[in-house]
């Protein structure tokens, strides 16, 4: 998958907690039919094992609809899967080392301060999820970070800049009016009695 | 490291918890020189970055010593450590998905049935952990594993085999006497006041 083209606008991050027992397979179909652009699976209760299987089974429905799959930490499962592409957090491999390993694929990197988004792109990240931006339920402990942090953010790294943290339609034209390149949501889209609609209402309303 | 110069006698498995608040570090490093000839980091609650961070510590220490570092389950420490091997368990990474993407390395499998053991050696594992043994603190979800069934192992397959779950002064002889290669061990060491005399005591009675 060509890096470049990657669109960023509608980014998906996965949370089993937010589907209410219903299939995340099913569900991440239905947000892709929606509209989301990119998925990013995130799993931290798994066996090795278990998330691996999983993995694979989003990776089928992501590559039938040509969307790239970004694995969340674990290098280990985006290698065994071949996945499009790895998303670090502060507590998890270094960039360095991500690039390293899992080279010519799209490595994101979590940043909550200016410094931290111009280190990710110095190392050669592809893009940075800034956040949080709202409080969320999924992700408690994440740092705030405000419209206008997220802004200079934007308007001082070149690679592409995802915000993510409580993003809704109730709050989204308040990120992307800071020029950035997408938004990241769980419960915007998994927490929704339909996720096929709450997609295609956000995408709706990118476009706007 | 050359493979077939492994020594399994004396297989340190880590855990945190069985050491009572000692800094793991210093107590692998007693470990060693009580005698433990091969060390095995298993962490199942660190970040990434917290697991890599600590395996690089102990890293020096076993390079010091030249005795192999194995890391338990997770492939994307072991690639960003470059260790010495990689031990994996029935609910880890697949044993040919480590093997392609760790070439070179150690591979050992958990096993506790012949059948396990017999495709962890067809499928290219360097050795089996063979347990549990004994009832464990340590594990207590483990599959028991009969004194009868690990000699039945042991004469079914050709790779070295270690006995796990257990075993302490008291037994080793009862598994040793099963021809096997040597014996793995958390508690036996970690978990007693002096690490390194009884590192010392169970390498003295292995060598009876």
């Amino acid at each position: 998958m060509n890096k470049v083209k990657v669109d960023y606008s509608l980014y998906l991050v996965t949370d089993r907690n937010a589907l209410g027992g219903r299939d995340l397979i099913r569900s991440v179909e239905q947000a892709i039919k929606g509209g989301v652009t990119l998925v990013q699976l995130r799993e931290k209760s798994l066996s090795t094992r278990n998330f691996l299987e999983l993995a694979g089974r989003i990776k089928e429905i992501t590559d039938h609809y040509q969307i790239p799959l970004i694995i969340n930490d674990r290098l280990d499962i985006a290698l065994a899967l071949d996945a499009d592409g790895l998303h670090i957090g502060q507590d998890d491999l270094p960039m360095i080392k991500a690039k390293e390993l899992f080279p010519n694929k799209i490595i994101g990197v979590s940043a909550s301060t200016l410094e931290e988004a111009l280190l990710a792109q110095q190392q050669g990240a592809d893009y940075v999820g800034v956040g949080a931006i709202f409080t969320t339920p999924t992700k408690t402990d994440a740092a705030e970070v405000s419209l206008d942090q997220l802004e200079h953010i934007k308007k001082s790294v070149a690679i592409p800049v995802v915000a993510i943290g409580g993003i809704s339609e109730a709050n989204l034209h308040q990120v992307m009016c800071k020029g950035i390149d997408g938004i990241a949501v769980v419960s915007a889209i998994l927490a929704k009695d339909n996720i096929l609609e709450a997609a295609q209402q956000l995408r709706k309303l990118l476009e706007q």
